[in-house]
Order: structure tokens, then sequence, then C-alpha cells
């Protein structure tokens, strides 16, 4: 095991151990967001792999589902996230990360500095920034 | 079905149509922050009945894997979140709410404003708002 269990809810709530509960898939939802604006920039998921990797470099590592494999953030696009916190929630099952994104300072694939680029109005998807 | 598939990535990352890819529980991760202020509150799950609430009521709806059931935020803490905007990311499998949060303007269930509370320091948990 890479990480401890909590035994009780009080270690788990107010604890300080880092005892993160990752799902039947062996993973945790992880957030970034950008240390300066606060903007949510992603989410996805980290495996503990990841997480340990995330922790020990000080670059935001991930695992992705659809490539069943763990990858490292920025390895291809240059956006590298670096770690400027990591936070965890209450019951341990989502992860927080305040980053500088390094390269040209997105996160997005689709070319938008977030990947949240589209707002629902109306029932209708519409891109803003 | 109460929403529609993407038929191609175009549709699902460039498209106006709201197709949310829930995972084989048949859930979502979404994110709430505070629409003001831009603080990461919680992170938690929708399934499509969640979702389609939402969006219909303006107050955020959710879904407990814990209870395996719906449940509208604040019902019982007065905690409610009115939506003031609602976003998808590229890949349309996370949602990310703006709210501003009704009752003491908290949104955990420990008592902290924000579920994320404790930052990873010298790989212990340490309580920080």
């Amino acid at each position: 095991m890479i990480f401890p269990s909590a035994n009780t809810a009080a270690e788990l709530e107010r604890g300080a151990v880092l005892a993160p509960r990752f799902d039947a898939n062996g993973l945790i939802a992880a957030i970034a967001v950008d240390a300066h604006s606060g903007e949510v920039l992603m989410l996805a998921w980290m495996n503990a792999e990841a997480l340990r990797l995330t922790l020990d470099t000080g670059e935001a590592h991930y695992f992705s589902r659809s490539r069943n494999a763990l990858w490292k953030k920025g390895e291809t696009s240059g956006q590298v996230q670096k770690i400027v916190e990591v936070r965890i929630d209450c019951d341990q099952d989502a992860v927080l990360l305040k980053v500088q994104v390094q390269g040209d300072g997105g996160a997005c694939h689709v070319g938008f500095r977030s990947c949240f680029y589209r707002v629902v109005e109306d029932g209708v998807l519409v891109e803003r920034q």
C-alpha cells in the first residue's frame, strides 16, 4: 500500500494522516486550479502512483482512464503543472491542486486555458472563457 | 434518455449540445465553486436526474454514492446552492457550478466553508482555511 487507510470518521475528517480513498477502480478525482487566479483549469483522475509522484516531484501526474495509463501533465504539450499546494477534502475522496502552469499557460487540449470553456445557457452550450 | 450523446469528438468538444458523459455508474463529477470568491467548495457527483434538476430548478442537486440517493444540497443544513452558472468541460465528463451559498455560507458537513480545509505539508495534513 502506497497510502494508509483511515480507521474512523474522525481520523478521516480531522486526522493528520493522508489516507486517500480511491474508488473501486483505484482512482481519486483531482481538481487543478490556477494558483494565481484561482480559476478551475481541469478535472482529472489519479491513481495512488500518480498522487505519490505528484507529491514527490512537485509536478502534477494523473491517470488517464481512456488510455489506462499514468501520465505527467505537460509531458508532450509543455503545459507542466508546478505544484504550489495540494489539498484533500473532508472524506478524502477528492484532491485539489493549486498549480502554476508552465508552457503557454493553458491546461486544455482543445486550446483553451481552462477545460471549462462552455457555459450552459437555456440548455445550449456557449463557448466563453 | 434525459440527455443526448455526442456522436463525434467535434460535437463533444465544440458542439452546442449538452451531452454529458456519465460513467459506468451513471455519474458525472461536479465541482462547486463560490461564484463571488471563486473558492472551490466541494466535489460531488450527479446522475442525469440530479443534473436535470440542477438546471431546471436553479439549485444544486447531487447523487450520494454512499447513500445511493439523489439529494438536494442544503435540504437539511440550509446550505442551499443557488446556481449562477453551469459549465461543462471539453470532453463533457465534468461539471463546474458557480454558486451562491445560502444559509451560513458553508458547504462542508464538518463545519468548514470549503471541504478542502486540509493542506498536505511534508506528507502530513494541516487544517488551514
